[in-house]
């Protein structure tokens, strides 16, 4: 088990290092905030059975934006609440809610709020670029869903923290291939993505951590 | 991000210092290999989106024993072969198909294999208390899985690699746990467990790592 370590330290150094010069989402006033439409629980899908069946990595999307139904539903599937006491689909350990969701598109990035099931702006223009990394395919889905550890949340760093974290990432993918899967809808969980880059653009603090990226898009 | 590192260069280190003396099921010539019946496909679910929203920790269990039937499903659920190739409905990262599926009952430990559909005997008796842990419940669920990261087949240990199985190891409990939401069966996504305990009880390399346990059982 030699070298063990997380790539979590490397990336809270880049973090530390450009977080001066990087955007930030905390300080503008004028914050563009979209309430999404309430998730469809009566939309039709495949069985629960017939969806793990249909699991599987795709890499080709039509490039027909997601309409805001299937935008709102796919989101609410990864980590939306299911509950009033604002518990969520996808489980976190003793529930720290401590993943956060970018929605990046053609036209900007979005922060899913689970709480308000809504999505705030936190840039304009596309910069699905830094979720491809050196592989192209990724910038051309209409939507690249972005899970970020937010080590400030959980709220430690400890070694059985940090696996429970990213326990956690698996898990909020793993809604959004299964809901995928059971929609007909297209996706793929990569740990590839310019992660130094996203730090910087996003302004995330040292201890958001990008950590998985899901492309999604309807089949071509 | 101070003291941040892995557990499981702790977890490596127990079960080095461990292993000469653990029982092992690699030389075992008597191993029982029971094949599973094929899944049913055609079970009834509820539907993906009511699936998510049943999604949650159940902490309590009947003691009834679970059917052949559900026990296979549940396991071709976790990490069962959904293409001729051996792809799984689970995905691993570049297909490593890295974790390991142990399943403990009140008659003893064994191994999923997903290729085969069929669970090997690892040991004889009621281990259960080894998932349990500090927390008394889990022992009286019927089955409890268990959850191993095997880095030797992932074939590295980088920093990046450990992100991606510990990624790994939450996809497949979330598949554990969405199928319980969608059957009615009850389950809960822990990271307590007597770690330490179950490296030296199983015979775990220095390169397998528990991560999570789900213990799974019928409503009360």
């Amino acid at each position: 088990m030699k070298k063990l370590s997380i790539i979590a330290t490397a990336l809270a150094l880049m973090c530390m290092a450009t977080v001066a010069s990087a955007q930030s989402n905390d300080t503008d006033d004028a914050q563009k905030t979209r309430v999404l439409p309430a998730p469809n629980m009566e939309r039709e899908t495949v069985s629960f059975m017939d969806a793990l069946n249909n699991r599987k990595s795709v890499r080709d999307y039509a490039s027909t934006p997601l309409s805001e139904q299937d935008l709102s539903d796919l989101l609410w599937a990864a980590q939306g609440r299911n509950r009033k006491d604002g518990r969520m689909t996808s489980p976190t350990a003793m529930n720290r809610q401590e993943i956060l969701v970018y929605v990046f598109t053609a036209d900007g990035v979005e922060l899913y709020d689970h709480d308000k099931h809504s999505l705030t702006q936190v840039l304009e223009g596309d910069y699905r670029s830094y979720i491809a990394g050196m592989q192209a395919f990724a910038k051309k889905a209409p939507v690249c869903l972005l899970i970020v550890a937010d080590f400030k949340k959980f709220g430690s760093t400890s070694d059985h923290a940090t696996m429970m974290v990213y326990c956690d990432a698996g898990i909020v993918s793993e809604n959004i291939n299964l809901f995928c899967a059971s929609t007909g809808l297209c996706t793929v969980p990569r740990g590839i993505m310019d992660s130094e880059g996203l730090c910087k653009l996003l302004g995330l603090s040292e201890k958001q951590v990008p950590v998985l990226n899901n492309p999604v898009g309807y089949a071509k």
